[in-house]
């Protein structure tokens, strides 16, 4: 056991069961570049305000630098009686350049220095996170282009419901996944604010410089209030947050993934780079990253309900409680980094079945609603349109047949307004062709959607 | 029991036990304005693009109206054998204009129909929880101005730390706040984008002009997937954390609340107004709305996890599962206009006991960071002026006196390095005064940070 | 506005705004029987007692027989300026039996009265869980016997893995929900104990009889201390969670029925009375009921976290915040009980197409893991007979043929182990009637189990 | 990389990227002794039933017996090559008694596998947290003996409410402890069920002797249907239900140990053993341990939330969804665990400041309903007494002083039934005294609650 930073009040020693369960270097050390850059950034100014030293400046950040590099070869072990990554970084300072390192954390609390390091943190995940949804993107882009012109059911209720091109399924979940670009891109305004020079609560006693430590650590600006600076970690449930829903839109696209890949649908063959087999049933072929991936998103969502139940009720200013903010988010970053790069290597790689969705999308009551859009133009009002439709379906339903299977007599008993020109519209295709507005799965109008998007996508890995 | 719109199939009739459960009138009434506002859009369209005859669109939009001003008077009653909000008013404007009420649903859906009357609710409920959230940090921000100067503990962990002012204390809460409000204030990208036009899923099957109805909704866009604008539900999911971040911060301060107007504390009185009795106790006087305000946390949460739980793992596109998004939306924003608007009337009449807290001010302990601080300037390495400090404060615990009660001799013991002047460092007056850094404590950067948000405030209520 | 309990020591009123945010009649209502039900057993115990004159207790209990009687009928209005359901009560017992009902409230306080209210509603509703769970379980059961024989493939990661019987699937709900009931009809320990008595926090001033009250009211003995009485809500939290389990058992039969009822699998067909179809597309048939009961999961779910979310960090003994409750519980009791209605009459009413079923049964690859087995027993470590079946597996995937499609010849190339005798092996029959142990899928051995089930069942239901 | 189990079917090879995905080694790793003893019970019971032959099973068990002693030791690592703690071990197995290894798997499929080691997981762990939980009931009962008879505020809203005694506050969270252990040492009926012999989902396809492994390995019984078998993990959704329970009565008894350490309150002091000091604040002593555990609910009920949302909406039977089931469970019952041991550390050595309780506990006005209790003894309707106290209390508020230093007279000027015996009942040791009943604070009720306590648990402690 090691003299603590605070020990000069106490005269018992901490309890070895507090020690194992208070301790966080086990999982804070993920935040030693963080900590290593926060602490370089503060020893310069230090330096330059005149406040420590300048000669001890440049021993620390050099110091730092060298503590920074070793650890990142891995070259470097943790003290695990050391308790959490900035003692142990700070007593790594001590042993290579001696006193200067007491200097440190002049101007400076754990507090401050805590928010600062796990604010740097999330605002790099962020961005990794964008990164790789890009390449998801390019992938779902990818497939769609490839693809353009594939016919397969539209599902509502898991119904079959009208005909739509693939790509335009696929470009469902560029859209979905667009968003979470977005969200994962964009740094709302507390992320932008450098909480050092909060102090442990009441601000900084030294005269330090903010916004030059703010400035070299890639902020905009400084927290305005530094009680709430200590007490704040709004951008970590916001990641959370963030991060579940990303996991739940990869979840909708893994059932998908699962449904199709069954023998009854039959949609999609799942690359064996990509699936598993049993160890019972040599003839399986598992749908296993689908699964995983929609099976963590519990997770993700149970991590961020543990943040803000933790949250929920603290007093001001920091409380121990905040130590439970960083595993959820360590976890819920790792799951969804693994999702994304699963998805995108599955979605990649994965076979369409083109003649099972072809097939499929012939299924003749899927052109009920455009014998309902037919009547509804020739001046039926829609409900009425609707009612005829829908009794004519029955009779299809009846005899195992489609629409156009009916002969026009047949039909015109149930309505005097349908015509010879009824069955040029009974086609899947010319379904689809008859969606032609923004947004919709006309070929066209999916053949600009994807040019928009690629456009878009080039803009946005410029970056 | 009344004819369904999509009977035309069906042989059985719907049992009467699924029509309870599935119905969706006794909540989604509360979309009635939206659901109008948007009708309205989209028969104004019908008839300017000749879709619909432009006399049918006039006479729908003039039936609209009417029936929009019943139920805004409350003379218009619901039927409850008719299952949704959607089907209500259809029927009614069937009553009221006959025959022309049945081309309204031309080129649209109910499921894109929903995805747009909700999407406008959410729209504009986080317009109204911003506003509201403006008079939460007038009444901030007033009572830090009137306040300025008294001092008070500021703690960590529940513990005395360092003195404040109590004008910081509560800029902590305007900071916390003001992030909220940014976060409703502002649109993410789906929710400008417009849903109307895609349709059940495939897009809509005439050609509307989707802009046109967009623009006079208030949207500046349309979505660019059918299949996903209709089983998008992100926009009311983040609403929803959005919620539960600002009920955490409400939380916050309701758990301080609670502790300040214990006996123990006494550091507020509260109003007769906003605090309750007890039944058998007749001396109590309860915080209720606080504690009601933190312990109505959980349902922010709880509604949450209510909405990610369903979303979790649905195939594309619409499934009757999305029918359970109203509901904890409903219960969130009821939950969070009552909550800020109790916080704001709470904190706008409680008294402050200015007495109480300036004493409490005055813990000479408070002190040791100033004198750890003083040490460091006079050269000692942070860390062993944190170690005399200790041990300096240990005589003072043993003693039950304060540091500046120890002579000066007694000091100098521990380190040769005090002087006379710090006898002028060891008053909370001093100690605040010294932290003169932007988001600091010291009076000046108070000062300062409360006309700054002064000045932000009237532009922010400006809109 | 109304003379408040406790309005003695206050000189101001209270706010409307808090008036308004702090009720609880328009839901604690609910309790209304409880809440009679508990007075009347205090009241008599009262003047048992002679704690309050015999004549008096005659009079309040039956003032409050009256009161209940109009309630239950629906004849009695509420007010909604009395702030919750035992004031409603109070003040109605006063208009009709005037002065005596002030001596209701002796030796009680709404902490108790909550508790024991609360506590009689939640293990009231679990019987009628538990009896509603046995309609859901003889549905089940009765569908199984119907069935007794049909093949069906029996899936894992939603691939065909083995030919299973449909009844063997069905009981395999059975067992789940029976778990639930045996959850539901168990009142675990505190359940058993009866609150009243224990005042605000410290215990009744008065010396009444608890246990007689307790028997009185169904309960076995009384709560232990005092303090942890009145701030107990572990029965309640315990329910929620055994709705929200029960809940997401139904919603695994509903994700299934959703499945089975696609085109692509056939395997059901939806009854009209529980299904629904769309206002746009003529010809769906959507299991609507089937996808709600899975959506409100979410809810239930939901309710959980909010009630866990409240509790969390709450001092003793009694705060306002356990106001928070009541909802949650209420919300997914109403869930639960209408969630398995519908289930119940959608399991009795769906139609299995047994056509689709068998021939799905049929598929050759479902055997592998016979002729594995076969292997194994002819001597090879069962690792090599995976090895060998999945080898041949290969070439049926290959070829588009089953694996008793293969000739001998063929066979005996990847093992000379196998004989003539495979071939009797080989089919789905043979396969189910092999898995001849307790728990397996063998005819045998499900029809043990389902007259097991029937004889469990006839049992609980005499209760 | 290594052959698969399952690798027969596929020509290409897993992904990498899947690879390190869908591993489970670096968790499940956990499950060794479970599944080394599930292992060794099947191996004897093919060896008694003559599906392996007996030397061969004499030969497995004797490797795996090594192999457990190996794994205890630490002497044996972990290849994380190999997915999972199964196809480690088998493995290992194999390299140490060769061909005969390739046998164990005879009969059994790695779904009831792991079905079966989890459950013995659970249940074991179920024992470990009920064993530990009596310790902490232990020192709860130990400390409220040594403290009998030292008086404190009980606490409504946290205000002041009525005297209790130290020892019946410590009692209150004895009862709440002691519902935990019940619900952990108590198992439901599907944790007495081994699930062995389920095979993948049909039922084993040997003539395997479930019974005879189910008893070696502790159950009572057998599971009745293996589908439900392999895709059942409601044992582990109750554990991890009853975790956040208890977690958060820990979360509770933190809250008041947090807000009893306080300046204000001063009911406590921290043992140096168990507090922490601050980095910057040398005068600080912070309640760390009870904020950690009181944060840490956050992750026992985020846990529960993963698995709940995981299991939501899954078909049957094993999806690989169910691999997340695992690492849940572990965090909590480490997190649970480790917080009863802090908190019996923490309650053992705590300081309980008898001068600051018994000083609070003579807030004259707490005695406000004795006096209306008083009242209601001499004939006045309760709310009529409340009333009159009230206005006693107002005038006591005014003037600073206790209800005991108003003058007869001017009582009597607010009711004519006060009398000289008022005085007597005016003590907090008259208040406590007339709390006579079971459950009640009384000191009598209190020590006879102690000692049933004690009696209890020194039986719960045989076992």
């Amino acid at each position: 056991m090691t003299r603590k930073p605070w020990q000069g009040r106490f005269s018992g020693k901490t309890s070895n069961i507090l020690e194992r369960f208070s301790q966080s270097i086990s999982f804070d050390r993920e935040l030693f570049p963080q900590d290593i850059r926060g602490s370089i950034a503060h020893a310069r100014m230090l330096g330059e305000r005149g406040i420590i030293p300048k000669e001890d400046a440049a021993v620390i950040m050099d110091g730092l630098e060298k503590i920074l590099a070793d650890l990142e070869k891995g070259s470097q072990p943790w003290r695990e009686d050391l308790e959490d990554v900035h003692m142990n970084i700070e007593a790594l300072l001590g042993e290579r350049v001696g006193e200067a390192a007491g200097r440190l954390h002049t101007g400076r609390s754990r507090n401050d220095q805590v928010a600062l390091d796990f604010k740097l943190y999330v605002r790099e995940t962020s961005g990794h996170v964008a990164r790789d949804l890009l390449k998801l993107l390019e992938v779902l882009l990818k497939r769609a282009e490839e693809h353009f012109g594939i016919l397969m059911p539209g599902y509502t209720h898991t119904q079959r419901a009208q005909p739509v091109l693939l790509s335009h399924h696929l470009m469902a979940y560029f859209e979905m996944f667009r968003r979470d670009h977005a969200e994962f891109a964009f740094l709302p305004a507390n992320m932008e604010e450098c909480p050092l020079g909060s102090g442990a609560l009441a601000g900084a006693g030294f005269p330090i410089d903010r916004m030059m430590t703010a400035r070299e650590l890639g902020f905009s600006t400084v927290t305005r209030n530094s009680m709430d600076a200590v007490s704040d970690r709004d951008f970590a449930a916001r990641f959370l947050f963030n991060a579940a829903l990303c996991q739940i839109h990869l979840s909708r696209m893994a059932e998908e993934i699962v449904i199709w890949a069954t023998s009854e649908f039959g949609f999609v063959t799942l690359p064996d780079a990509f699936s598993t087999g049993s160890s019972m049933m040599p003839q399986k072929k598992n749908p296993d990253p689908a699964e995983l991936v929609r099976g963590k998103t519990g997770r993700t969502i149970g991590n961020l309900m543990s943040l803000l139940a933790t949250l929920k009720g603290l007093p001001l200013t920091y409380n121990r409680d905040l130590q439970e903010d960083k595993e959820p988010l360590f976890d819920s970053a790792k799951t969804l980094l693994g999702s994304i790069e699963i998805m995108a290597g599955l979605m990649d790689s994965i076979g369409f079945n083109t003649r099972r969705l072809t097939e499929a999308a012939e299924d003749p009551l899927m052109l009920a609603t455009d014998l309902a859009d037919y009547l509804t133009l020739k001046g039926l009002p829609f409900r009425n349109a609707h009612e005829v439709t829908g009794k004519l379906v029955a009779l299809c339903v009846e005899r195992g047949c489609g629409l156009a299977a009916l002969s026009l007599e047949e039909m015109r008993k149930h309505s005097g307004l349908i015509g010879e020109d009824i069955f040029g519209l009974l086609t899947p295709e010319a379904s689809v062709a008859k969606r032609d507005i923004p947004g919709g799965t006309a070929p066209g109008q999916v053949r600009s959607a994807m040019e928009k998007a690629r456009e878009w996508l080039e803009t946005a890995r410029r970056g």
